[in-house]
């Protein structure tokens, strides 16, 4: 900031001006129930746990193998049924996602998000000076797909929305595909395997389009930081060159040993799943009794709106009582929680801490 | 790679070109001596280790902490006597650099580093596009201060340099930061602790000054992917600013907890040190006996020629002894080792296997 009477130094003025993202609040306090990020409520797979203490700290001298030649991308890609070729890792989707940006959004055209979405993408449009459009969700939060058959420079939607939590239909999706030969097209699921159907299955038939995943949600490990794209060989191809142009060795070592355990444990994660969706539509029925609305959830969070009571009173309530959830003051959302799935007991307090408050 | 009678697809012609950065091979076979990537041949700290094996790994599925207000960056703080304001935390040095560049060098004049130096820097030159100028090195491989006074967007050095091993007094440095006032000077220092004195003396008296450092070489922690700047808490806050841009989780939750516990065992990285120096100083006798010379490193590598055999050949017959050391094939220094100091033992089958060579 200028003080009066100071002179502006000339090195201040080649400082790239970003409107920092402001990250929803991590507290940290015994007996909270933190329904705020989205977060996994149960533990990383047992697999995790064991690679986590097999772990040799002493290896730790040597740099990490480069992820594609590593067991995690062998894990992915016997998983997803895909060639090593077509997945890409980076340090969280965030990392894969802003890696996307720099190295396929390069177009004089703007690129196409919707308005009420992940709100890194217009940040990262605007770090990398990437001309952007928002086309309007309709009145039901849904995403037209009309809106995406303009000229554009790329496309970029979460699928599930977030933080809407809609699940646009696989048919819908392969619409915006389709009408987008010309640009690459980047669908992000971090959130589809709570019960969408993923868009993988298109990759073979539109070389132009990038599925985004992430460990932080359905694989519990939002703490080692992976995220993976996939896609055809050649997009892949392309952000590994611009990744490697920037940081030749992204995630550590134990990231490497630990997510691929994750992949391995495919019984554990269809547990957690079933887990996470049953607390979800049970907290359908619980919270319809207690007077909120809310799109039916595809995800591990339920976007809610109470019909008398202000979303900013009860979040303000709720962390009285230790009980995080997201709110944002975003216009058109700003009646609306984002409350995350946790355990059933965390939901009990929820619902406890709402009984009270609405009653 | 375009076919006869293949139309290029659109979407391709938006793709960043970038011409990748070839990282060193990362061989790993058993009974090897790995001399190739200035790794530290001792494990970390006790401490790391006692951290590493600490670690719980059901804390995986929250986010981890922001590094601003991590032990790791507390560590940093007292071990420096810095404020937490005056570090920032990225994945590997790496990461810190790409986001030095991308926070300060926007100006329309080049940026300045030498012609033979850490080959990324062109690299994320490239990338940003980011105009810049190579001064050459003097023909003993020494930066030249006074290439380093004319008009440019920013400077960036290592000191000691790579590949050349050369360590520029601190006198000098402060030349070059003072000839610069208008733009951000950024001593990129790898490898300070083997023998250099850093120019962390200079951040009070120089506000666009930044020390890079990591945790790679002289910590032992290649494998975990941690590296800091330091500088005045303006230019700190600028690349916290840009990073939480890109990507606000960075360092994965073991690595602040592991990073942490590096910086406080302070015995361990003084012993680390003197082992790595005295080995180096045995190494420049055995090597010279051998028909080796080099510039009088302060790293933990050599960079060495010998009178009669080609550097080229001298690689070639070591692989073949199980023995990797470093070779460019860059014009200038291509008749150039760069030989990491490994353990004693290791330096005693690299002698033995150069004497059955070379005699």
């Amino acid at each position: 900031m200028l003080q009066i009477g100071e002179v502006m130094k000339a090195w201040k003025k080649n400082i790239r001006q970003v409107i920092p993202y402001v990250p929803g609040e991590q507290p940290n306090c015994a007996d909270m129930v933190k329904l705020n990020t989205n977060e996994c409520p149960y533990p990383p797979a047992p697999g995790v746990i064991a690679a986590a203490k097999a772990f040799e700290p002493e290896t730790l001298r040597l740099y990490p193998a480069f992820p594609e030649n590593t067991n995690l991308v062998e894990a992915l890609a016997k998983f997803y049924h895909l060639k090593k070729e077509q997945i890409f890792v980076g340090v969280g989707s965030d990392d894969v996602l802003a890696n996307i940006f720099l190295t396929f959004f390069n177009s004089d055209k703007p690129i196409l998000f919707p308005n009420i979405s992940y709100s890194f993408y217009s940040v990262w449009a605007d770090v990398y000076r990437i001309p952007y459009e928002c086309p309007a969700l309709d009145e039901n939060f849904c995403i037209r797909p009309e809106d995406y058959k303009k000229e554009n420079g790329g496309v970029i939607f979460p699928n599930p929305n977030a933080p809407t939590s809609i699940y646009m239909p696989l048919m819908q999706v392969e619409e915006i595909v389709a009408a987008n030969p010309d640009v690459v097209v980047v669908i992000d699921e971090a959130y589809i395997d709570f019960g969408g159907q993923s868009a993988l299955s298109l990759i073979d038939k539109y070389d132009n389009l990038l599925i985004v995943q992430t460990f932080s949600k359905s694989r519990a490990m939002a703490g080692a930081r992976i995220g993976f794209a996939m896609g055809n060989a050649e997009l892949i191809k392309a952000m590994n060159d611009v990744k490697y142009s920037i940081n030749s060795y992204t995630l550590n070592a134990p990231s490497l040993a630990m997510g691929a355990a994750a992949v391995e444990d495919v019984e554990y994660f269809g547990e957690t799943l079933a887990k996470i969706v049953n607390t979800r539509e049970e907290a359908k029925r619980r919270l319809s009794a207690l007077g909120f609305s809310f799109p039916d959830s595809k995800t591990n969070f339920l976007f809610a709106t109470h019909k008398e009571v202000a979303a900013k009173e009860i979040f303000e309530y709720l962390k009285t009582k230790n009980i995080y959830v997201r709110y944002f003051s975003t216009p058109g959302i700003d009646n609306y929680l984002r409350i995350t799935i946790g355990t059933d007991v965390e939901m009990e307090r929820l619902y406890t801490a709402l009984e009270e408050f609405l009653n």
